[in-house]
């Protein structure tokens, strides 16, 4: 027995952005709550040169996409970052659920040796599968996520860890 | 091919809590250079009813340990939560990272389906050894690392994805 490559990657992202959704209606409740404009929420940063909530959650949900796609061998379609609004936001999450879904664990099973090249600014990086899942795809999903909660939280959203660990 | 329990869990653990030693490192140079006595960056919080940064770095750093132990079927050592500055923070991961050294991957492989059960405040919670990594133990874990980059980023830390992510 050991994991597979797929339990260890599509179930974690469904459940993560599925909770990450959740969140986002309990902001949205809060800003009407406020009488606040939910719009401004996807623009609220924890530091002027950090991304705003708009851009974790775009982050979040093309990490998730783009690493199921890469270890599956296929091509993820594109979803451009048009959202504003909190209920787009979740649209933009249910579409990439909705991707997620339709990869089966036979596609990504067996990619733990799978070549995978990112294309960053500081060129092009080569990662074995199982080494862009564990120290790369993983780390940057949890933090985009966990940097939406905490905007969040720091605006006032009512929220504690089980909103963000989501049902089991 | 897979991945085994031990690869998902204290290699990722490792690196993860040496790089937030090295975020650690960077905010105590901040606040010397902004003359700002370094402790009180311990009592950072994003929101009123948040932890502050030296609970962010416990909860880290014990949920990698208790983990690990949990995984391996072995008694964690209790590490009092007494630290107060960051150079004491540091030193926190730093006896965690030794004590994640001593379990061998044969402890801690073979345990996808050990029982853990977890004494919360809501009652007792049993999981798979899988389950719990998975679904539990590393999303708190990232949950905990990034509210502590994202506490120090929010003071004005000069800190970029490159030090959340490590070396590699």
């Amino acid at each position: 027995m050991s994991i597979s490559m797929y339990q260890a990657s599509v179930p974690v992202f469904v459940r993560q952005l599925s909770a990450l959704s959740s969140i986002l209606e309990k902001a949205a409740a809060h800003a009407a709550a406020q009488g606040t404009d939910p719009a401004t929420y996807g623009q609220l940063r924890l530091a002027p040169d950090m991304l705003p909530l708009t851009s974790q959650v775009f982050i979040a949900a093309d990490t998730a996409k783009g690493c199921a796609a890469r270890l599956a061998g296929v091509e993820a379609p594109a979803f451009p970052d048009t959202e504003v609004t909190l209920a787009e936001l979740q649209a933009r999450i249910a579409k990439t659920l909705d991707y997620l879904k339709t990869l089966a664990p036979a596609q990504i099973d067996g990619s733990e040796a799978r070549e995978v090249v990112l294309k960053l600014r500081s060129g092009d990086r080569h990662f074995t599968g199982i080494d862009y899942l564990l120290s790369f795809a993983l780390p940057n999903f949890f933090f985009h996520v966990t940097t939406a909660y905490d905007l969040l939280r720091h605006q006032g959203v009512p929220l504690g860890k089980l909103d963000y660990l989501g049902a089991r």
